[in-house]
């Protein structure tokens, strides 16, 4: 039986014991609450990216919007919520194009993975611990100037290629 | 100042504390080793790719080979090494595609994500709490029925991706 041994904000640390040739080893994996990524279509050519402050790495990051489920919300619900306070635009239309596990070996963490169109500017309300700037650029910029040859955000990535790539019509 | 409050072999857990609005608030990030994950082409119609069970998670997930660089080790090294270990192929050629932050929000972790090609097969050598079987597919197969409408494992399903993507010359 796994046991909480530590709780945050953003995830819970588990333990529980491994048997490998009859000895017990600790094990410890993080579970949480999922969270969402949405990348914001202005049109088929721009999106909307932030540039973030991210302490854990000591640097600005270009992320699309993200953010945690919330207890008892829906991941729309919740990829709208983190889309109009991070960004200040709200959808007309937004779609689950997958899920995916950041990181199937310790965290039990699902990703839903966002497109956002329709887009109706309103107002941005980014939490008090939040460092961000919001910027309209060229789909075809976002990698390789907003992403660039340094370490790039992986979710807003994969959300650029999945949404780019024509294996993308498999999913819907 | 950050404080380690929790050592695994896997992950670190660090405590820092936030200020807002003048309060003062503990905040929870995770240090570690860096991790690769590598994508074996048998040629260029073909992979090689996982099937292995994730506690974290509770099921079987198709996965490239990935895992993490040990101390002292070049990220170059430990792509060869897991490749080797987990699938039993030796790769002629192994090249950086891109590095990405698994979640810069709460994690320093650093993927650095390859393509492994001119395969020769040796023997592989899992660990002993490694549950993995090894499958040869078609590329066009990987997404939709390897990794299916379910949840998928996004750095596999980003390193498909980038690699099918004309947008892997702009790294190169």
């Amino acid at each position: 039986m796994a046991r909480r041994v530590l709780r945050t904000k953003v995830f819970d640390v588990q333990r529980t014991f491994v048997r490998i040739n009859g000895k017990r080893y600790p094990w410890y994996y993080l579970t949480g609450n999922n969270a969402v990524v949405v990348m914001p279509l202005i049109d088929k050519d721009h999106v909307v990216i932030e540039k973030q402050y991210r302490r854990a790495v000591k640097r600005y990051v270009y992320e699309f919007p993200a953010g945690r489920i919330e207890r008892g919300e829906s991941p729309a619900a919740a990829a709208r919520r983190e889309l109009e306070e991070e960004t200040g635009y709200r959808a007309g239309r937004m779609r689950l194009l997958f899920r995916g596990y950041t990181a199937p070996s310790w965290h039990t963490e699902v990703v839903h993975y966002y497109l956002a169109t329709n887009l109706k500017k309103t107002k941005a309300m980014p939490e008090p611990t939040e460092d961000i700037e919001i910027e309209v650029v060229k789909l075809d910029d976002l990698i390789g100037k907003r992403m660039s040859r340094g370490v790039i955000d992986t979710k807003s990535l994969t959300l650029t290629l999945f949404y780019k790539s024509a294996l993308a019509r498999k999913f819907w």
